[in-house]
């Protein structure tokens, strides 16, 4: 259980915390190509260059924990990338574009390698509850975000939430299908299909206007 | 390679043929609840109660040729469901409701332990590019099938296609937001979507009235 106590001690404090980081950028990365049951332990190690034995130190919690950590800091980038988007947002077309563009970027960056993280965790996780309630819990607020989005940009309150259930649905669909075909055409599709139904249904002479 | 002999031999020719079937159906089953790299080539032989040994000779192409068959009996199963559904359908809403019948029946009954293997394969599969082309051929056949079911149905052939492309997506992700929330709910709320808008955008007026 000390292994890793002299990798860590002449590292000294200062470089600790950015191998911790590393270790969980990592475990987010290779969940979001492999899965949860394709990636070890001892690789993720390797993948963030981090000190061998230190995982017992920095997530007594396992496994779990460190895919936990990963999850949390995958689903806080999508939603910060996604808030920057909104920034710029004038329409509600701009705004879906917003919600669907990091995505696009995951797809193109990784050649179609990586998807999202909590759709891997789901479907590997039937043996591992906490890890299964840990990406409901990320999906469930990331449903209310885009709910929230759709509402900003004129969505009625009537049908929002769930066309905010279905979009997220349809996203993650897409982001199997894109990844299936090698393709962006998928996502596109969706994001196309959204824009054209959810504008149309955009209540014109409501007081927006 | 000449495990599990014995055990062919006392069985005899006519159990041979059963034994393969079980070992197909239990890797679909097992890929459905944990995704490829959650299953060995042993635990699939336990779960199917399989002679020892037998997959060299079964499988020479080893788990590539395994799961695809998985996927093939998997895809086939979903299909003849399907089709049974549509046998008894009169209008769109029956025609959407056959084709997402049959995956309620796989989320109740596992206890949503169980998904489509086929997202299951996609997000696993980075690593084994022929796990990944079979499973965007029999992706691609499906969404053919609901597209031609949807413009028999009565959607207009120029959005069908996009049509078909949207709700596959829809439904795929339902499946993984159902499984996360244990809840048929993402799915019913999909469907409802899908009835509302397609049957909205029907051509009433068209010669099919």
């Amino acid at each position: 259980m000390d292994a890793g106590k002299h990798t860590s001690r002449t590292r000294g404090n200062g470089k600790e915390q950015p191998a911790r980081d590393r270790i969980v950028r990592s475990a987010a990365a290779l969940v979001r190509e492999r899965g949860v049951h394709g990636v070890g332990l001892r690789q993720i190690v390797a993948h963030a260059d981090g000190p061998r034995g230190s995982l017992q130190r920095y997530f007594p919690g396992g496994k779990t924990q460190l895919i936990t950590e990963a999850l949390n800091l995958a689903g806080a980038e999508v939603l910060d990338a996604t808030e920057s988007g909104l920034v710029e947002a004038a329409t509600l077309a701009d705004a879906i574009d917003a919600i669907f563009a990091p995505w696009r970027q995951v797809l193109l960056k990784s050649n179609f390698t990586m998807g999202c993280p909590l759709a891997a965790t789901v479907i590997d996780a039937s043996g591992d509850d906490p890890l299964r309630q840990e990406a409901r819990a990320l999906l469930d607020q990331w449903r209310d975000s885009v709910h929230a989005t759709l509402v900003k940009f004129g969505v009625h309150e009537s049908t929002a939430k769930d066309d905010a259930s279905v979009l997220l649905a349809a996203l993650e669909g897409a982001l199997i299908l894109s990844r299936a075909s090698q393709s962006t055409q998928p996502l596109d599709t969706v994001q196309r299909f959204f824009t054209r139904s959810l504008t149309a249904a955009e209540p014109l002479s409501s007081s927006r206007r």
